[in-house]
């Protein structure tokens, strides 16, 4: 049997995608300027078909690339050309959702909103939120250890996986992880496998940690004139020992794009819009509302808003959440950056940013998460001008180096997948990079799963 | 040279002991019944030291255990006959403290209490609270994953590891992780070492997250005339989306113990004493602290106290911490198991163990974290009394199967270590287990780094 044939057994034929305008949608994901045609698209039921899959690719030597859908930023599910994508959207059952002891057990495709909404039904919370929530599935999530607005309070995936079914790349099905809020038997293989990207394992299953919703919650907007006030405001407000669930900012150029799109009534003349949550006991959170709007006013917040309803408080907080679309309007290409500092170098690096771009005459909004680091310098370009294109990459390895310098990561949240191989080393020294490399050699020596993605196998650099 | 004077040019000749009297008593932990003598103990300075005493024995094809505080319950730091023990109590300095980005960096030395009052100090955090921590050391915690009573709403060591600095066992030093809140960038190595009982690599140097410290704290303690209705009120109080910081737990024999011990004023014939706490913003914490009074009482407790004083809480704590030493006075041996089941199952076991020990004819003392569904039978027994020690190894057996069943683990915070190891393979299952294997494989092929803890590598099984 041909390899085709071969899949269409372990499956279906209406699950077996091979016409080129089928496939054509498969060929590239969230990510600027990266597409490649597969050679099969299959779209798996359940654990054993994925293990089918991969035993069978694995027997005809094919490289397996995994998608969910398809929103990653880093190129994680590009394809490489003739390969077998597996989409693994159809396994979208939320399997258990066991209130006594706080968790969720759901296959890998369920849509992330999905498992918050699930939670909320029963007064529970799923706390990460990155910003594809809607559409993004719980696998693609832990695959990439998805970050989010709230990770300063609530922290990442990472910190609500407990547990997880992995298909290895031997086609062995592995089940990682329990209930049980304390357990040091072994290695934590399921921390290995959280955000390695598809490289080492496919993720089919994950049991999730919920925690009580947050009884309260107060949503404030401060502009400022300059970034520094902005961002002594954030300082001040860690000084006085709150953790706000959320501190976002949009420096100027974003705040114009968001108010041309969404006419929320910004004044496009501030330096830096800030988005603050505090969630948790409604006595505490209104403490904590109206500290954090003393300290704003008093580190030279223009104006600060506090919303009077939780309708109010979703349209401020729209401001932040539409900026990466109100972005992507300005021009054809839109490549969305990652860079992470630590939180007492955000300043510096904003301003940072700015300057490179004034340097190479090119347009970047920043915007991201104040409280955690977490900076999305936007490039708004043209793929096809190839000059323009040419100083974006050397602007690109600049705020990489810088970034570096500062102690920092090339990404907080998207991950490395095809975009950000190249700083990898230079980010983790040779150890550690080596180290890394062992693993992926001692659990996929083959290179079978995702080829490519967050470095290449075969070569020593 | 020979290997000591290798050992001696490395270090100095006050670090290297190769006295029995001096070895004698870095030949057993905190672990019943296990104890070997090294060839040689060094206590090295700094990383250094350590690597070019890992780069000697390895040379010399000796293997290495590292230690601290030997506290450990699982025979982790018990020596391997003719080894090299690594002593790492020397590196004992704390870094940095940077209140700016909430971190803390330490030697691996550093008592985790001391830890604790740093942060305390500038009005932070150190959460994980380890029953050890007055003298168990930080490095110690993080190669073991160290819970505490702290687990359900504050974690384990794991969730404060932000980096560390590891010498692997080619004696190359690498750093692992950074200050960022979010950091995708490749595999998450660090979270490979943790818990991984210094079998991948030795930490040396450790980079932690604090927290704020809460501004309130309540005190509680419940007395029950079954295990049931303390269960029962621990399932209101997570029902009622609370989580507290702290809910233990002393059985009926733990109980008279520790009144035999502290004379704290505890009645002898209650089957369940529970310790409650509850710690955030002062207004959240009245209103929790009454709530779970009102839950303790609606479902059966006989008496509830509430502390009125920092002092008095202390006192109500110290029923729980100390319990093991109440326990450890009784026989001359003092076996304390770890078993956890997810906290819907904790009931259940309870009542096993106590059926367990009846029939057997044993003492076992159970207390433990009620929130975490981490258990600590006791068991009070002598190690010179053959008969008894087969039917307490038969009786543990018996614990083990039936907590895997439940979904367990059979061990929540004390590790796996040597006296764990038989039980690993049934717990993650054959592919799970041999996933665990290869890594060690990869990164400590020889086996020079504790080897035989966790699993034995070179046998299949």
């Amino acid at each position: 049997m041909t390899l085709i044939e071969q899949l269409i057994a372990a499956t279906d034929a209406s699950r077996v995608l091979t016409q080129h305008e089928d496939l054509v949608v498969y060929g590239f994901d969230g990510t600027a300027a990266l597409k490649e045609m597969p050679a099969v698209v299959v779209l798996p039921r359940n654990t054993q078909e994925v293990a089918a899959c991969v035993k069978i690719a694995r027997a005809a030597s094919v490289p397996v690339v995994t998608r969910g859908s398809g929103t990653g930023l880093s190129g994680g599910s590009v394809p490489l050309p003739g390969c077998v994508v597996l989409t693994l959207v159809k396994m979208d059952k939320i399997i258990e959702l066991d209130e006594a002891n706080l968790t969720l057990r759901a296959q890998c495709g369920v849509i992330t909103k999905e498992i918050d909404d699930a939670a909320g039904r029963v007064g529970l919370f799923y706390p990460p939120d990155p910003g594809s929530m809607k559409i993004s599935t719980i696998g693609g999530n832990v695959a990439e250890n998805s970050g989010g607005l709230r990770g300063l309070k609530y922290g990442v995936t990472r910190d609500y996986v407990m547990g997880m079914e992995v298909v290895l790349p031997t086609g062995e099905i592995v089940w990682l992880g329990n209930k049980c809020v304390k357990d040091v038997a072994g290695y934590s293989m399921k921390d290995l496998f959280i955000g390695s990207e598809g490289t080492l394992g496919i993720i089919t299953e994950v049991l999730l940690k919920l925690v009580p919703k947050p009884k309260a919650r107060r949503t404030m907007l401060a502009l400022y004139d300059t970034m520094e006030a902005a961002a002594e405001t954030i300082s001040a407000i860690i000084a006085a020992k709150i953790i706000p669930c959320t501190l976002e900012f949009l420096d100027r150029m974003t705040v114009k794009c968001v108010e041309d799109f969404a006419r929320i009534g910004l004044p496009v003349d501030v330096e830096a819009v800030v988005l603050m949550e505090t969630d948790g006991h409604p006595a505490a959170v209104e403490e904590e509302a109206s500290q954090m709007m003393d300290l704003a006013r008093k580190h030279g917040a223009r104006e600060v808003k506090m919303a009077q309803s939780e309708a109010e408080g979703a349209t401020l907080a729209s401001a932040r959440r539409s900026a990466f679309s109100a972005l992507a309007r300005m021009k054809p290409t839109t490549i969305l950056e990652d860079v992470t500092v630590p939180r007492s170098e955000l300043t510096h690096m904003v301003k940072f940013i700015n300057d490179c771009a004034a340097r190479r005459g090119l347009m970047i909004g920043t915007f991201g998460h104040m409280g955690d680091g977490n900076l999305h310098p936007t490039f708004l370009t043209d793929e096809r001008n190839h000059e323009e294109m040419h100083r974006v990459e050397e602007a690109l390895e600049e705020i990489v180096d810088e970034t570096l310098r500062l102690g920092g990561t090339v990404t907080g949240e998207h991950g490395v997948g095809l975009a950000k191989k190249r700083f990898l080393r230079k980010q983790m020294g040779d150890g550690s990079y080596e180290l890394m490399r062992s693993v992926k050699m001692a659990l996929d020596p083959d290179a079978l799963l995702n080829p490519g993605k967050i470095f290449d196998l075969k070569s020593a650099s």
